[in-house]
């Protein structure tokens, strides 16, 4: 894929989220807190401020765009969206869980900082999401909010992104079906990918039906990012990903594509593309940037 | 002090948080969740139902209460601030962090489970109190659960508790001043007390004055709990405190006792209680239950 207006699109998002990331976490304090320490702001800024993709982001503005949301106020919930995702690279690559010491080919924050320091900026970072929610003045009304952080909240814990987590530890001792690694990925990587897709439409407004259609193409998204991603680990190397490779074959691990083989999973994508762009066809043009996005994260490189 | 009326009270009140937090804490899936893997929540419900005082959750009922608010309300609030409490229990007890094997007399979550289930306990359970406050249907409206949600986000993040919990570590590279202690102190354990007495008048929609009110006697307890928190670990042994004492004497940890001394400590306490009477006197009988609660806090032996 070489659509320069696609990705400048997606530069444009992952710039304003950043920046907005940047202004929120400095060393003002807001009413309501005493002080903030700086060489745990630092760890914070260290995990979250470190040039990903922010594709996440991306389906939260560009999901509020198609109902004709607020741009600020998708801008704010990407944002605390992006809090929680980076929280939990942050505490997933501790030494206690995935052991990893690279993160987009930078060091980890327990290696840059130490363990301590990790652990409470990934704690620090997940309640800065429901700071960043309930704080906004973006022009949301209260009741968006409450849904906002009902949504969130229940997409990122127990049953959602922490509990997959949970999940994929477990599957470290004993080998999972396909039913299994279907359940755990839907959670550990699937639910905060659901949640930017149906939050734009709730920033907006959306309709129910809207919004259900959201959660629905969320779902294929991330269904498909994780096929992906599991792809690349089986074939690339390190300096490609920016992070360790073959990882989770070497833990012998199971993923699809390493039960169901590499023509599989590339029919499977090919599938899941089609049925997102079947999904979004209901909104003609305006869709265009979303349908691209689902495009996207099949067939990245890394 | 040896009022029945006051420790039924207060057990009455430990027993419906932990009623309520032992109903949420179930399988049941809620909507926008996918599954709850059964070893994460045994791990978040060995964190969280093990006994407490539950101090904060008799202040967020009881200060509710002394404005009118619902008792459903203010319990499920009070839940939501007890899962944050005992989260960064969790968590403050691991290797990384404070090294602890005992809490309350029990194996703490890392050694009755792992390190990376105590881990995700803790992010879930400070994920969950969201959850709750954004939930519940005990007839708070939206603009108060936004209040709320804000509100426990700052006092449990950066600028609050764990930020606090971050400057503790610190402390034990350098000696802090008595300022610097004080500072770490009101984050660290005084801004969930504060908020504990702020949120019942927000649950009960009280005045501005009284919610500001609520907010300097919640600041008197906090103070009031550390220090007699300091002066117990100096002074108790290990069997009575139920977790491990003189940790901070061993670890050259400054407290205020340990800088001026026990006399000093004693008349710092009595003066705080005087404030925190004073602070209610408006409120004349009906505040009595509060008024005990602030003894209690600068007199408890554990």
């Amino acid at each position: 894929m070489q659509d320069t207006t696609f990705f400048d699109r997606l530069k444009t998002h992952a710039v304003a989220v950043e920046t907005l990331l940047d202004t929120l976490l400095t060393a003002d304090v807001r009413e309501g807190e005493i002080a903030r320490p700086d060489r745990l702001m630092a760890a914070m800024r260290h995990g979250v401020l470190n040039g990903g993709k922010r594709m996440r982001p991306a389906l939260v503005v560009e999901s509020a765009t198609l109902f004709g949301g607020s741009a600020d106020a998708a801008l704010r919930v990407a944002a605390a969206l992006e809090c929680i995702h980076c929280y939990s690279l942050i505490h997933d690559d501790l030494p206690a869980m995935d052991d990893d010491d690279l993160r987009r080919g930078q060091p980890t924050v327990h290696k840059a900082f130490d363990e301590a320091a990790a652990i409470l900026a990934g704690d620090s970072l997940l309640t800065f999401a429901f700071e960043i929610v309930a704080s906004t003045d973006a022009g949301l009304e209260d009741a968006q909010k409450v849904a906002l952080t009902l949504a969130l909240a229940r997409a990122a814990g127990l049953g959602g992104m922490a509990g997959g987590q949970a999940l994929d530890l477990e599957a470290e001792t004993r080998a999972l079906d396909e039913i299994e690694i279907t359940t755990m990925q839907a959670m550990k990587t699937g639910a905060l990918i659901r949640f930017a897709c149906e939050a734009g439409a709730i920033v907006a407004g959306a309709s129910a039906e809207d919004r259900a259609r959201m959660l629905r193409f969320g779902r294929i998204i991330g269904l498909a990012f994780q096929l992906r991603d599991d792809l690349l680990d089986l074939m690339s190397d390190s300096e490609t990903l920016g992070k360790a490779a073959g990882k989770d074959a070497a833990r012998g691990k199971g993923t699809l594509p390493s039960l169901k083989g590499i023509a599989w999973t590339e029919e499977r994508l090919a599938s899941l593309i089609a049925e997102a762009q079947d999904l979004l066809s209901v909104y003609g043009e305006r869709a265009a940037m979303l349908g691209k996005l689902a495009s996207y994260v099949a067939t990245r490189e890394n």
